[in-house]
């Protein structure tokens, strides 16, 4: 019913963006804050260094106890104690004492200085300082890296394990992060069993239901999935209770003319069709709806198109949910090849590429799961491109950059 | 004890690659092998496609019937039946009839070509073909992509979502993987104390137990956390207990001469300590020992040294533990900046990098965690380089591209 009208994909990609909403906010525990993404501001609590501290293994002393000294002529100072890193001296130095400091130690008071351990000799508890050292010389003062009250952390912030580092140092045992998206994927094509060594004739191993999950799973979010038959009636009620139980509703199959829209009929007869059929190669009957408030991306049945689709329109949706303003990292390599494309239609073409070179895998059709399985990569073309001439720089979004995890 | 004889970056590489094992293989059902290693090679149970099946949507008909059909002199057939992907039909066509087919759906018996719905016009049941096909033409012949028992996956493949897809189809529903490693993390320091905004004098943050932590997950494997103080006995206890119970151990804290070596002499006396000491920066002190046949890496409490050690010595080794022949994918960039270095060292540089340039954070002393949360990448100085110059291309090492996850 709507497939004649095919819509470009940055239109199609647009009357998405329009109903881009966020998840809620949910508290965790710092230790479940991995891959996930800040929903608050993160202030230090605390100053870092906490104390003076030392930048070198050596000694802490007064510096003007060193003034004048050399090789030739050394000074001689009193070893009084020891500072591990994470420990601390009781002893204040006085003139002609020094302790022996590790680097990360707090200087010990009345020190003003540390002399790296090179430019020494010690016998026991009698140091000889062969070089001098100005007052403050390695020592990182207080606060220099971070003050107490310091914005640290920006919201919308992805957490990697470096920054659960900082929001720990900052004094926080929990923070305030986006929910995970809750997705259901519902599976449509009465021909659709589940793996096995035998079938009967014109069965189809269901596929989808474990590679569609997996890419959602690799987006960040949660994914129930349900397997229904081809029926008008079936599908409009599973499509609508997913719509009051899920943040989103992702569908595959049942949206190409010949089996006779039963997907796009049911979000229609319940909801709003936003599009269906877009300028794509993979990926043309893709639909997209809202129902009851819950975006429901529609999909091919056809593995490798629905594939494409996924990450053509619901991956970096599913990125936003979370509060993760992201984007495509598009790079240019040099095709080894000339691919012929149609202008007006935006293609997302298998590709193997390296460092400099990029070409396409041979075997394209869209139920061709190997095709994806021997490819890193898509080739981009986009809708202005009538094709692409062997070495041409082309756009190239390899599939390991799209990932969630950091 | 060792920290004086320091080695080369890649002798001590070499001496953890001659202990380098796999876990156990294990059997788990398709919807939990995302992001797991293959431990076996995958042979397909099925034809792939399972039947001749059609290339377009169009009509299924004899070829010979539409010989001499032009637009100018369209030829006549009777449209018997419709098939959408996934169906089929129990109809058999004989001359001059034709059966509408989706792409992907079974060629009937009786047709042996399909003609493109763009050449045709219909009216009801009646058919007018405006142009001819050759036999054979817009079939994919049953078998042409994958034959029954053809090999489609080798033994330590990663597991994307496309090999999910593929496994499904060659009819498996549950594959033998690699084992996740087990490691236990053991941070040391009587200095460290949970996240709070209030501190005590000289107490430091534990941020490693939820930093080196998250690295492990990152790296595809279990970890478990225990906080134990300085005490040599109490030390020595932990590791050897762990090394009964876990595939790896992994420590923080007391390898720096000044804190005593308390987790090197723990390890000295319950196994081997297999190095101590390594010309890298940061890092220098770190450790690698075998208890009890477990390996065990002795890293910094310094948290920017403990993320460098990981990354350098104990990442690869967890993927390869998981039957990943995994290496770090290292690319060139052009230097911003001249940074000095120090001819036998490897540097790991924390740095800022794009497609065309790097330059290094600022701030980079080994407890700086900012400095990692700002930087994206390592510039990596090798060991017989003194430094880079401005305008000089380096080696990059994108923190991104050393995920587990893909």
């Amino acid at each position: 019913m709507f497939l004649s009208k095919l819509l470009p994909l940055n239109e199609a990609l647009s009357k998405i963006d329009e109903i881009q909403k966020t998840t809620e906010i949910e508290t965790v525990p710092i230790n479940e804050c991995h891959n996930r993404i800040l929903a608050e501001d993160i202030y230090s609590a605390h100053d870092s260094p906490p104390f003076d501290k030392s930048a070198m293994d050596g000694f802490a002393l007064i510096a003007e106890d060193t003034f004048g000294a050399s090789q030739a002529n050394p000074k001689h100072l009193k070893i009084i104690d020891q500072i591990g890193a994470g420990d601390f001296s009781d002893k204040k130095i006085s003139s002609e004492e020094a302790i022996i400091i590790a680097t990360g130690a707090p200087i010990p008071e009345g020190a003003n200085a540390v002399l790296m351990k090179e430019y020494t000799e010690s016998d026991g508890d009698n140091l000889e300082v062969q070089s001098q050292v100005s007052p403050k010389e390695n020592i990182s003062p207080r606060a220099e890296d971070i003050k107490e009250g310091d914005k640290v952390l920006n919201l919308n912030t992805f957490i990697r394990p470096q920054e659960i580092g900082l929001i720990a140092s900052a004094g926080y045992n929990e923070i305030k992060v986006f929910k995970k998206p809750r997705v259901k994927l519902i599976i449509t094509g009465n021909e659709l069993v589940e793996p096995s060594k035998t079938l009967n004739k014109a069965q189809i191993i269901n596929s989808n239901q474990y590679v569609i999950r997996a890419m959602i799973e690799s987006a960040g979010a949660i994914c129930d999935v349900s397997h229904e038959y081809d029926n008008f009636e079936n599908v409009k009620k599973s499509i609508k209770k997913a719509s009051n139980d899920y943040d989103i509703v992702i569908t595959t199959g049942g949206t190409a003319i010949s089996k006779g829209d039963i997907v796009i009929d049911a979000v229609d007869s319940v909801g709003e069709v936003i599009f269906h059929g877009v300028s794509i190669r993979p990926g043309k009957p893709a639909g997209f709806g809202i129902v009851n408030n819950t975006p429901v991306f529609m999909f091919s049945g056809q593995p490798v198109a629905a594939m494409g689709q996924f990450d053509m329109f619901a991956r970096k949706f599913l990125f936003k949910m979370q509060g993760f303003d992201y984007n495509y990292h598009i790079v240019k390599r040099e095709s080894r090849v000339k691919i012929p494309s149609t202008l007006g239609r935006t293609d997302y073409i298998r590709a193997v590429s390296d460092d400099n070179f990029t070409h396409h895998v041979l075997n394209r059709g869209s139920g061709i799961i190997r095709s994806m399985v021997e490819a890193n990569s898509y080739i981009i073309i986009d809708e202005n491109d009538e094709g692409i001439e062997k070495g041409d720089l082309v756009n190239i979004l390899f599939f390991d950059s799209m990932n969630w995890n950091r």
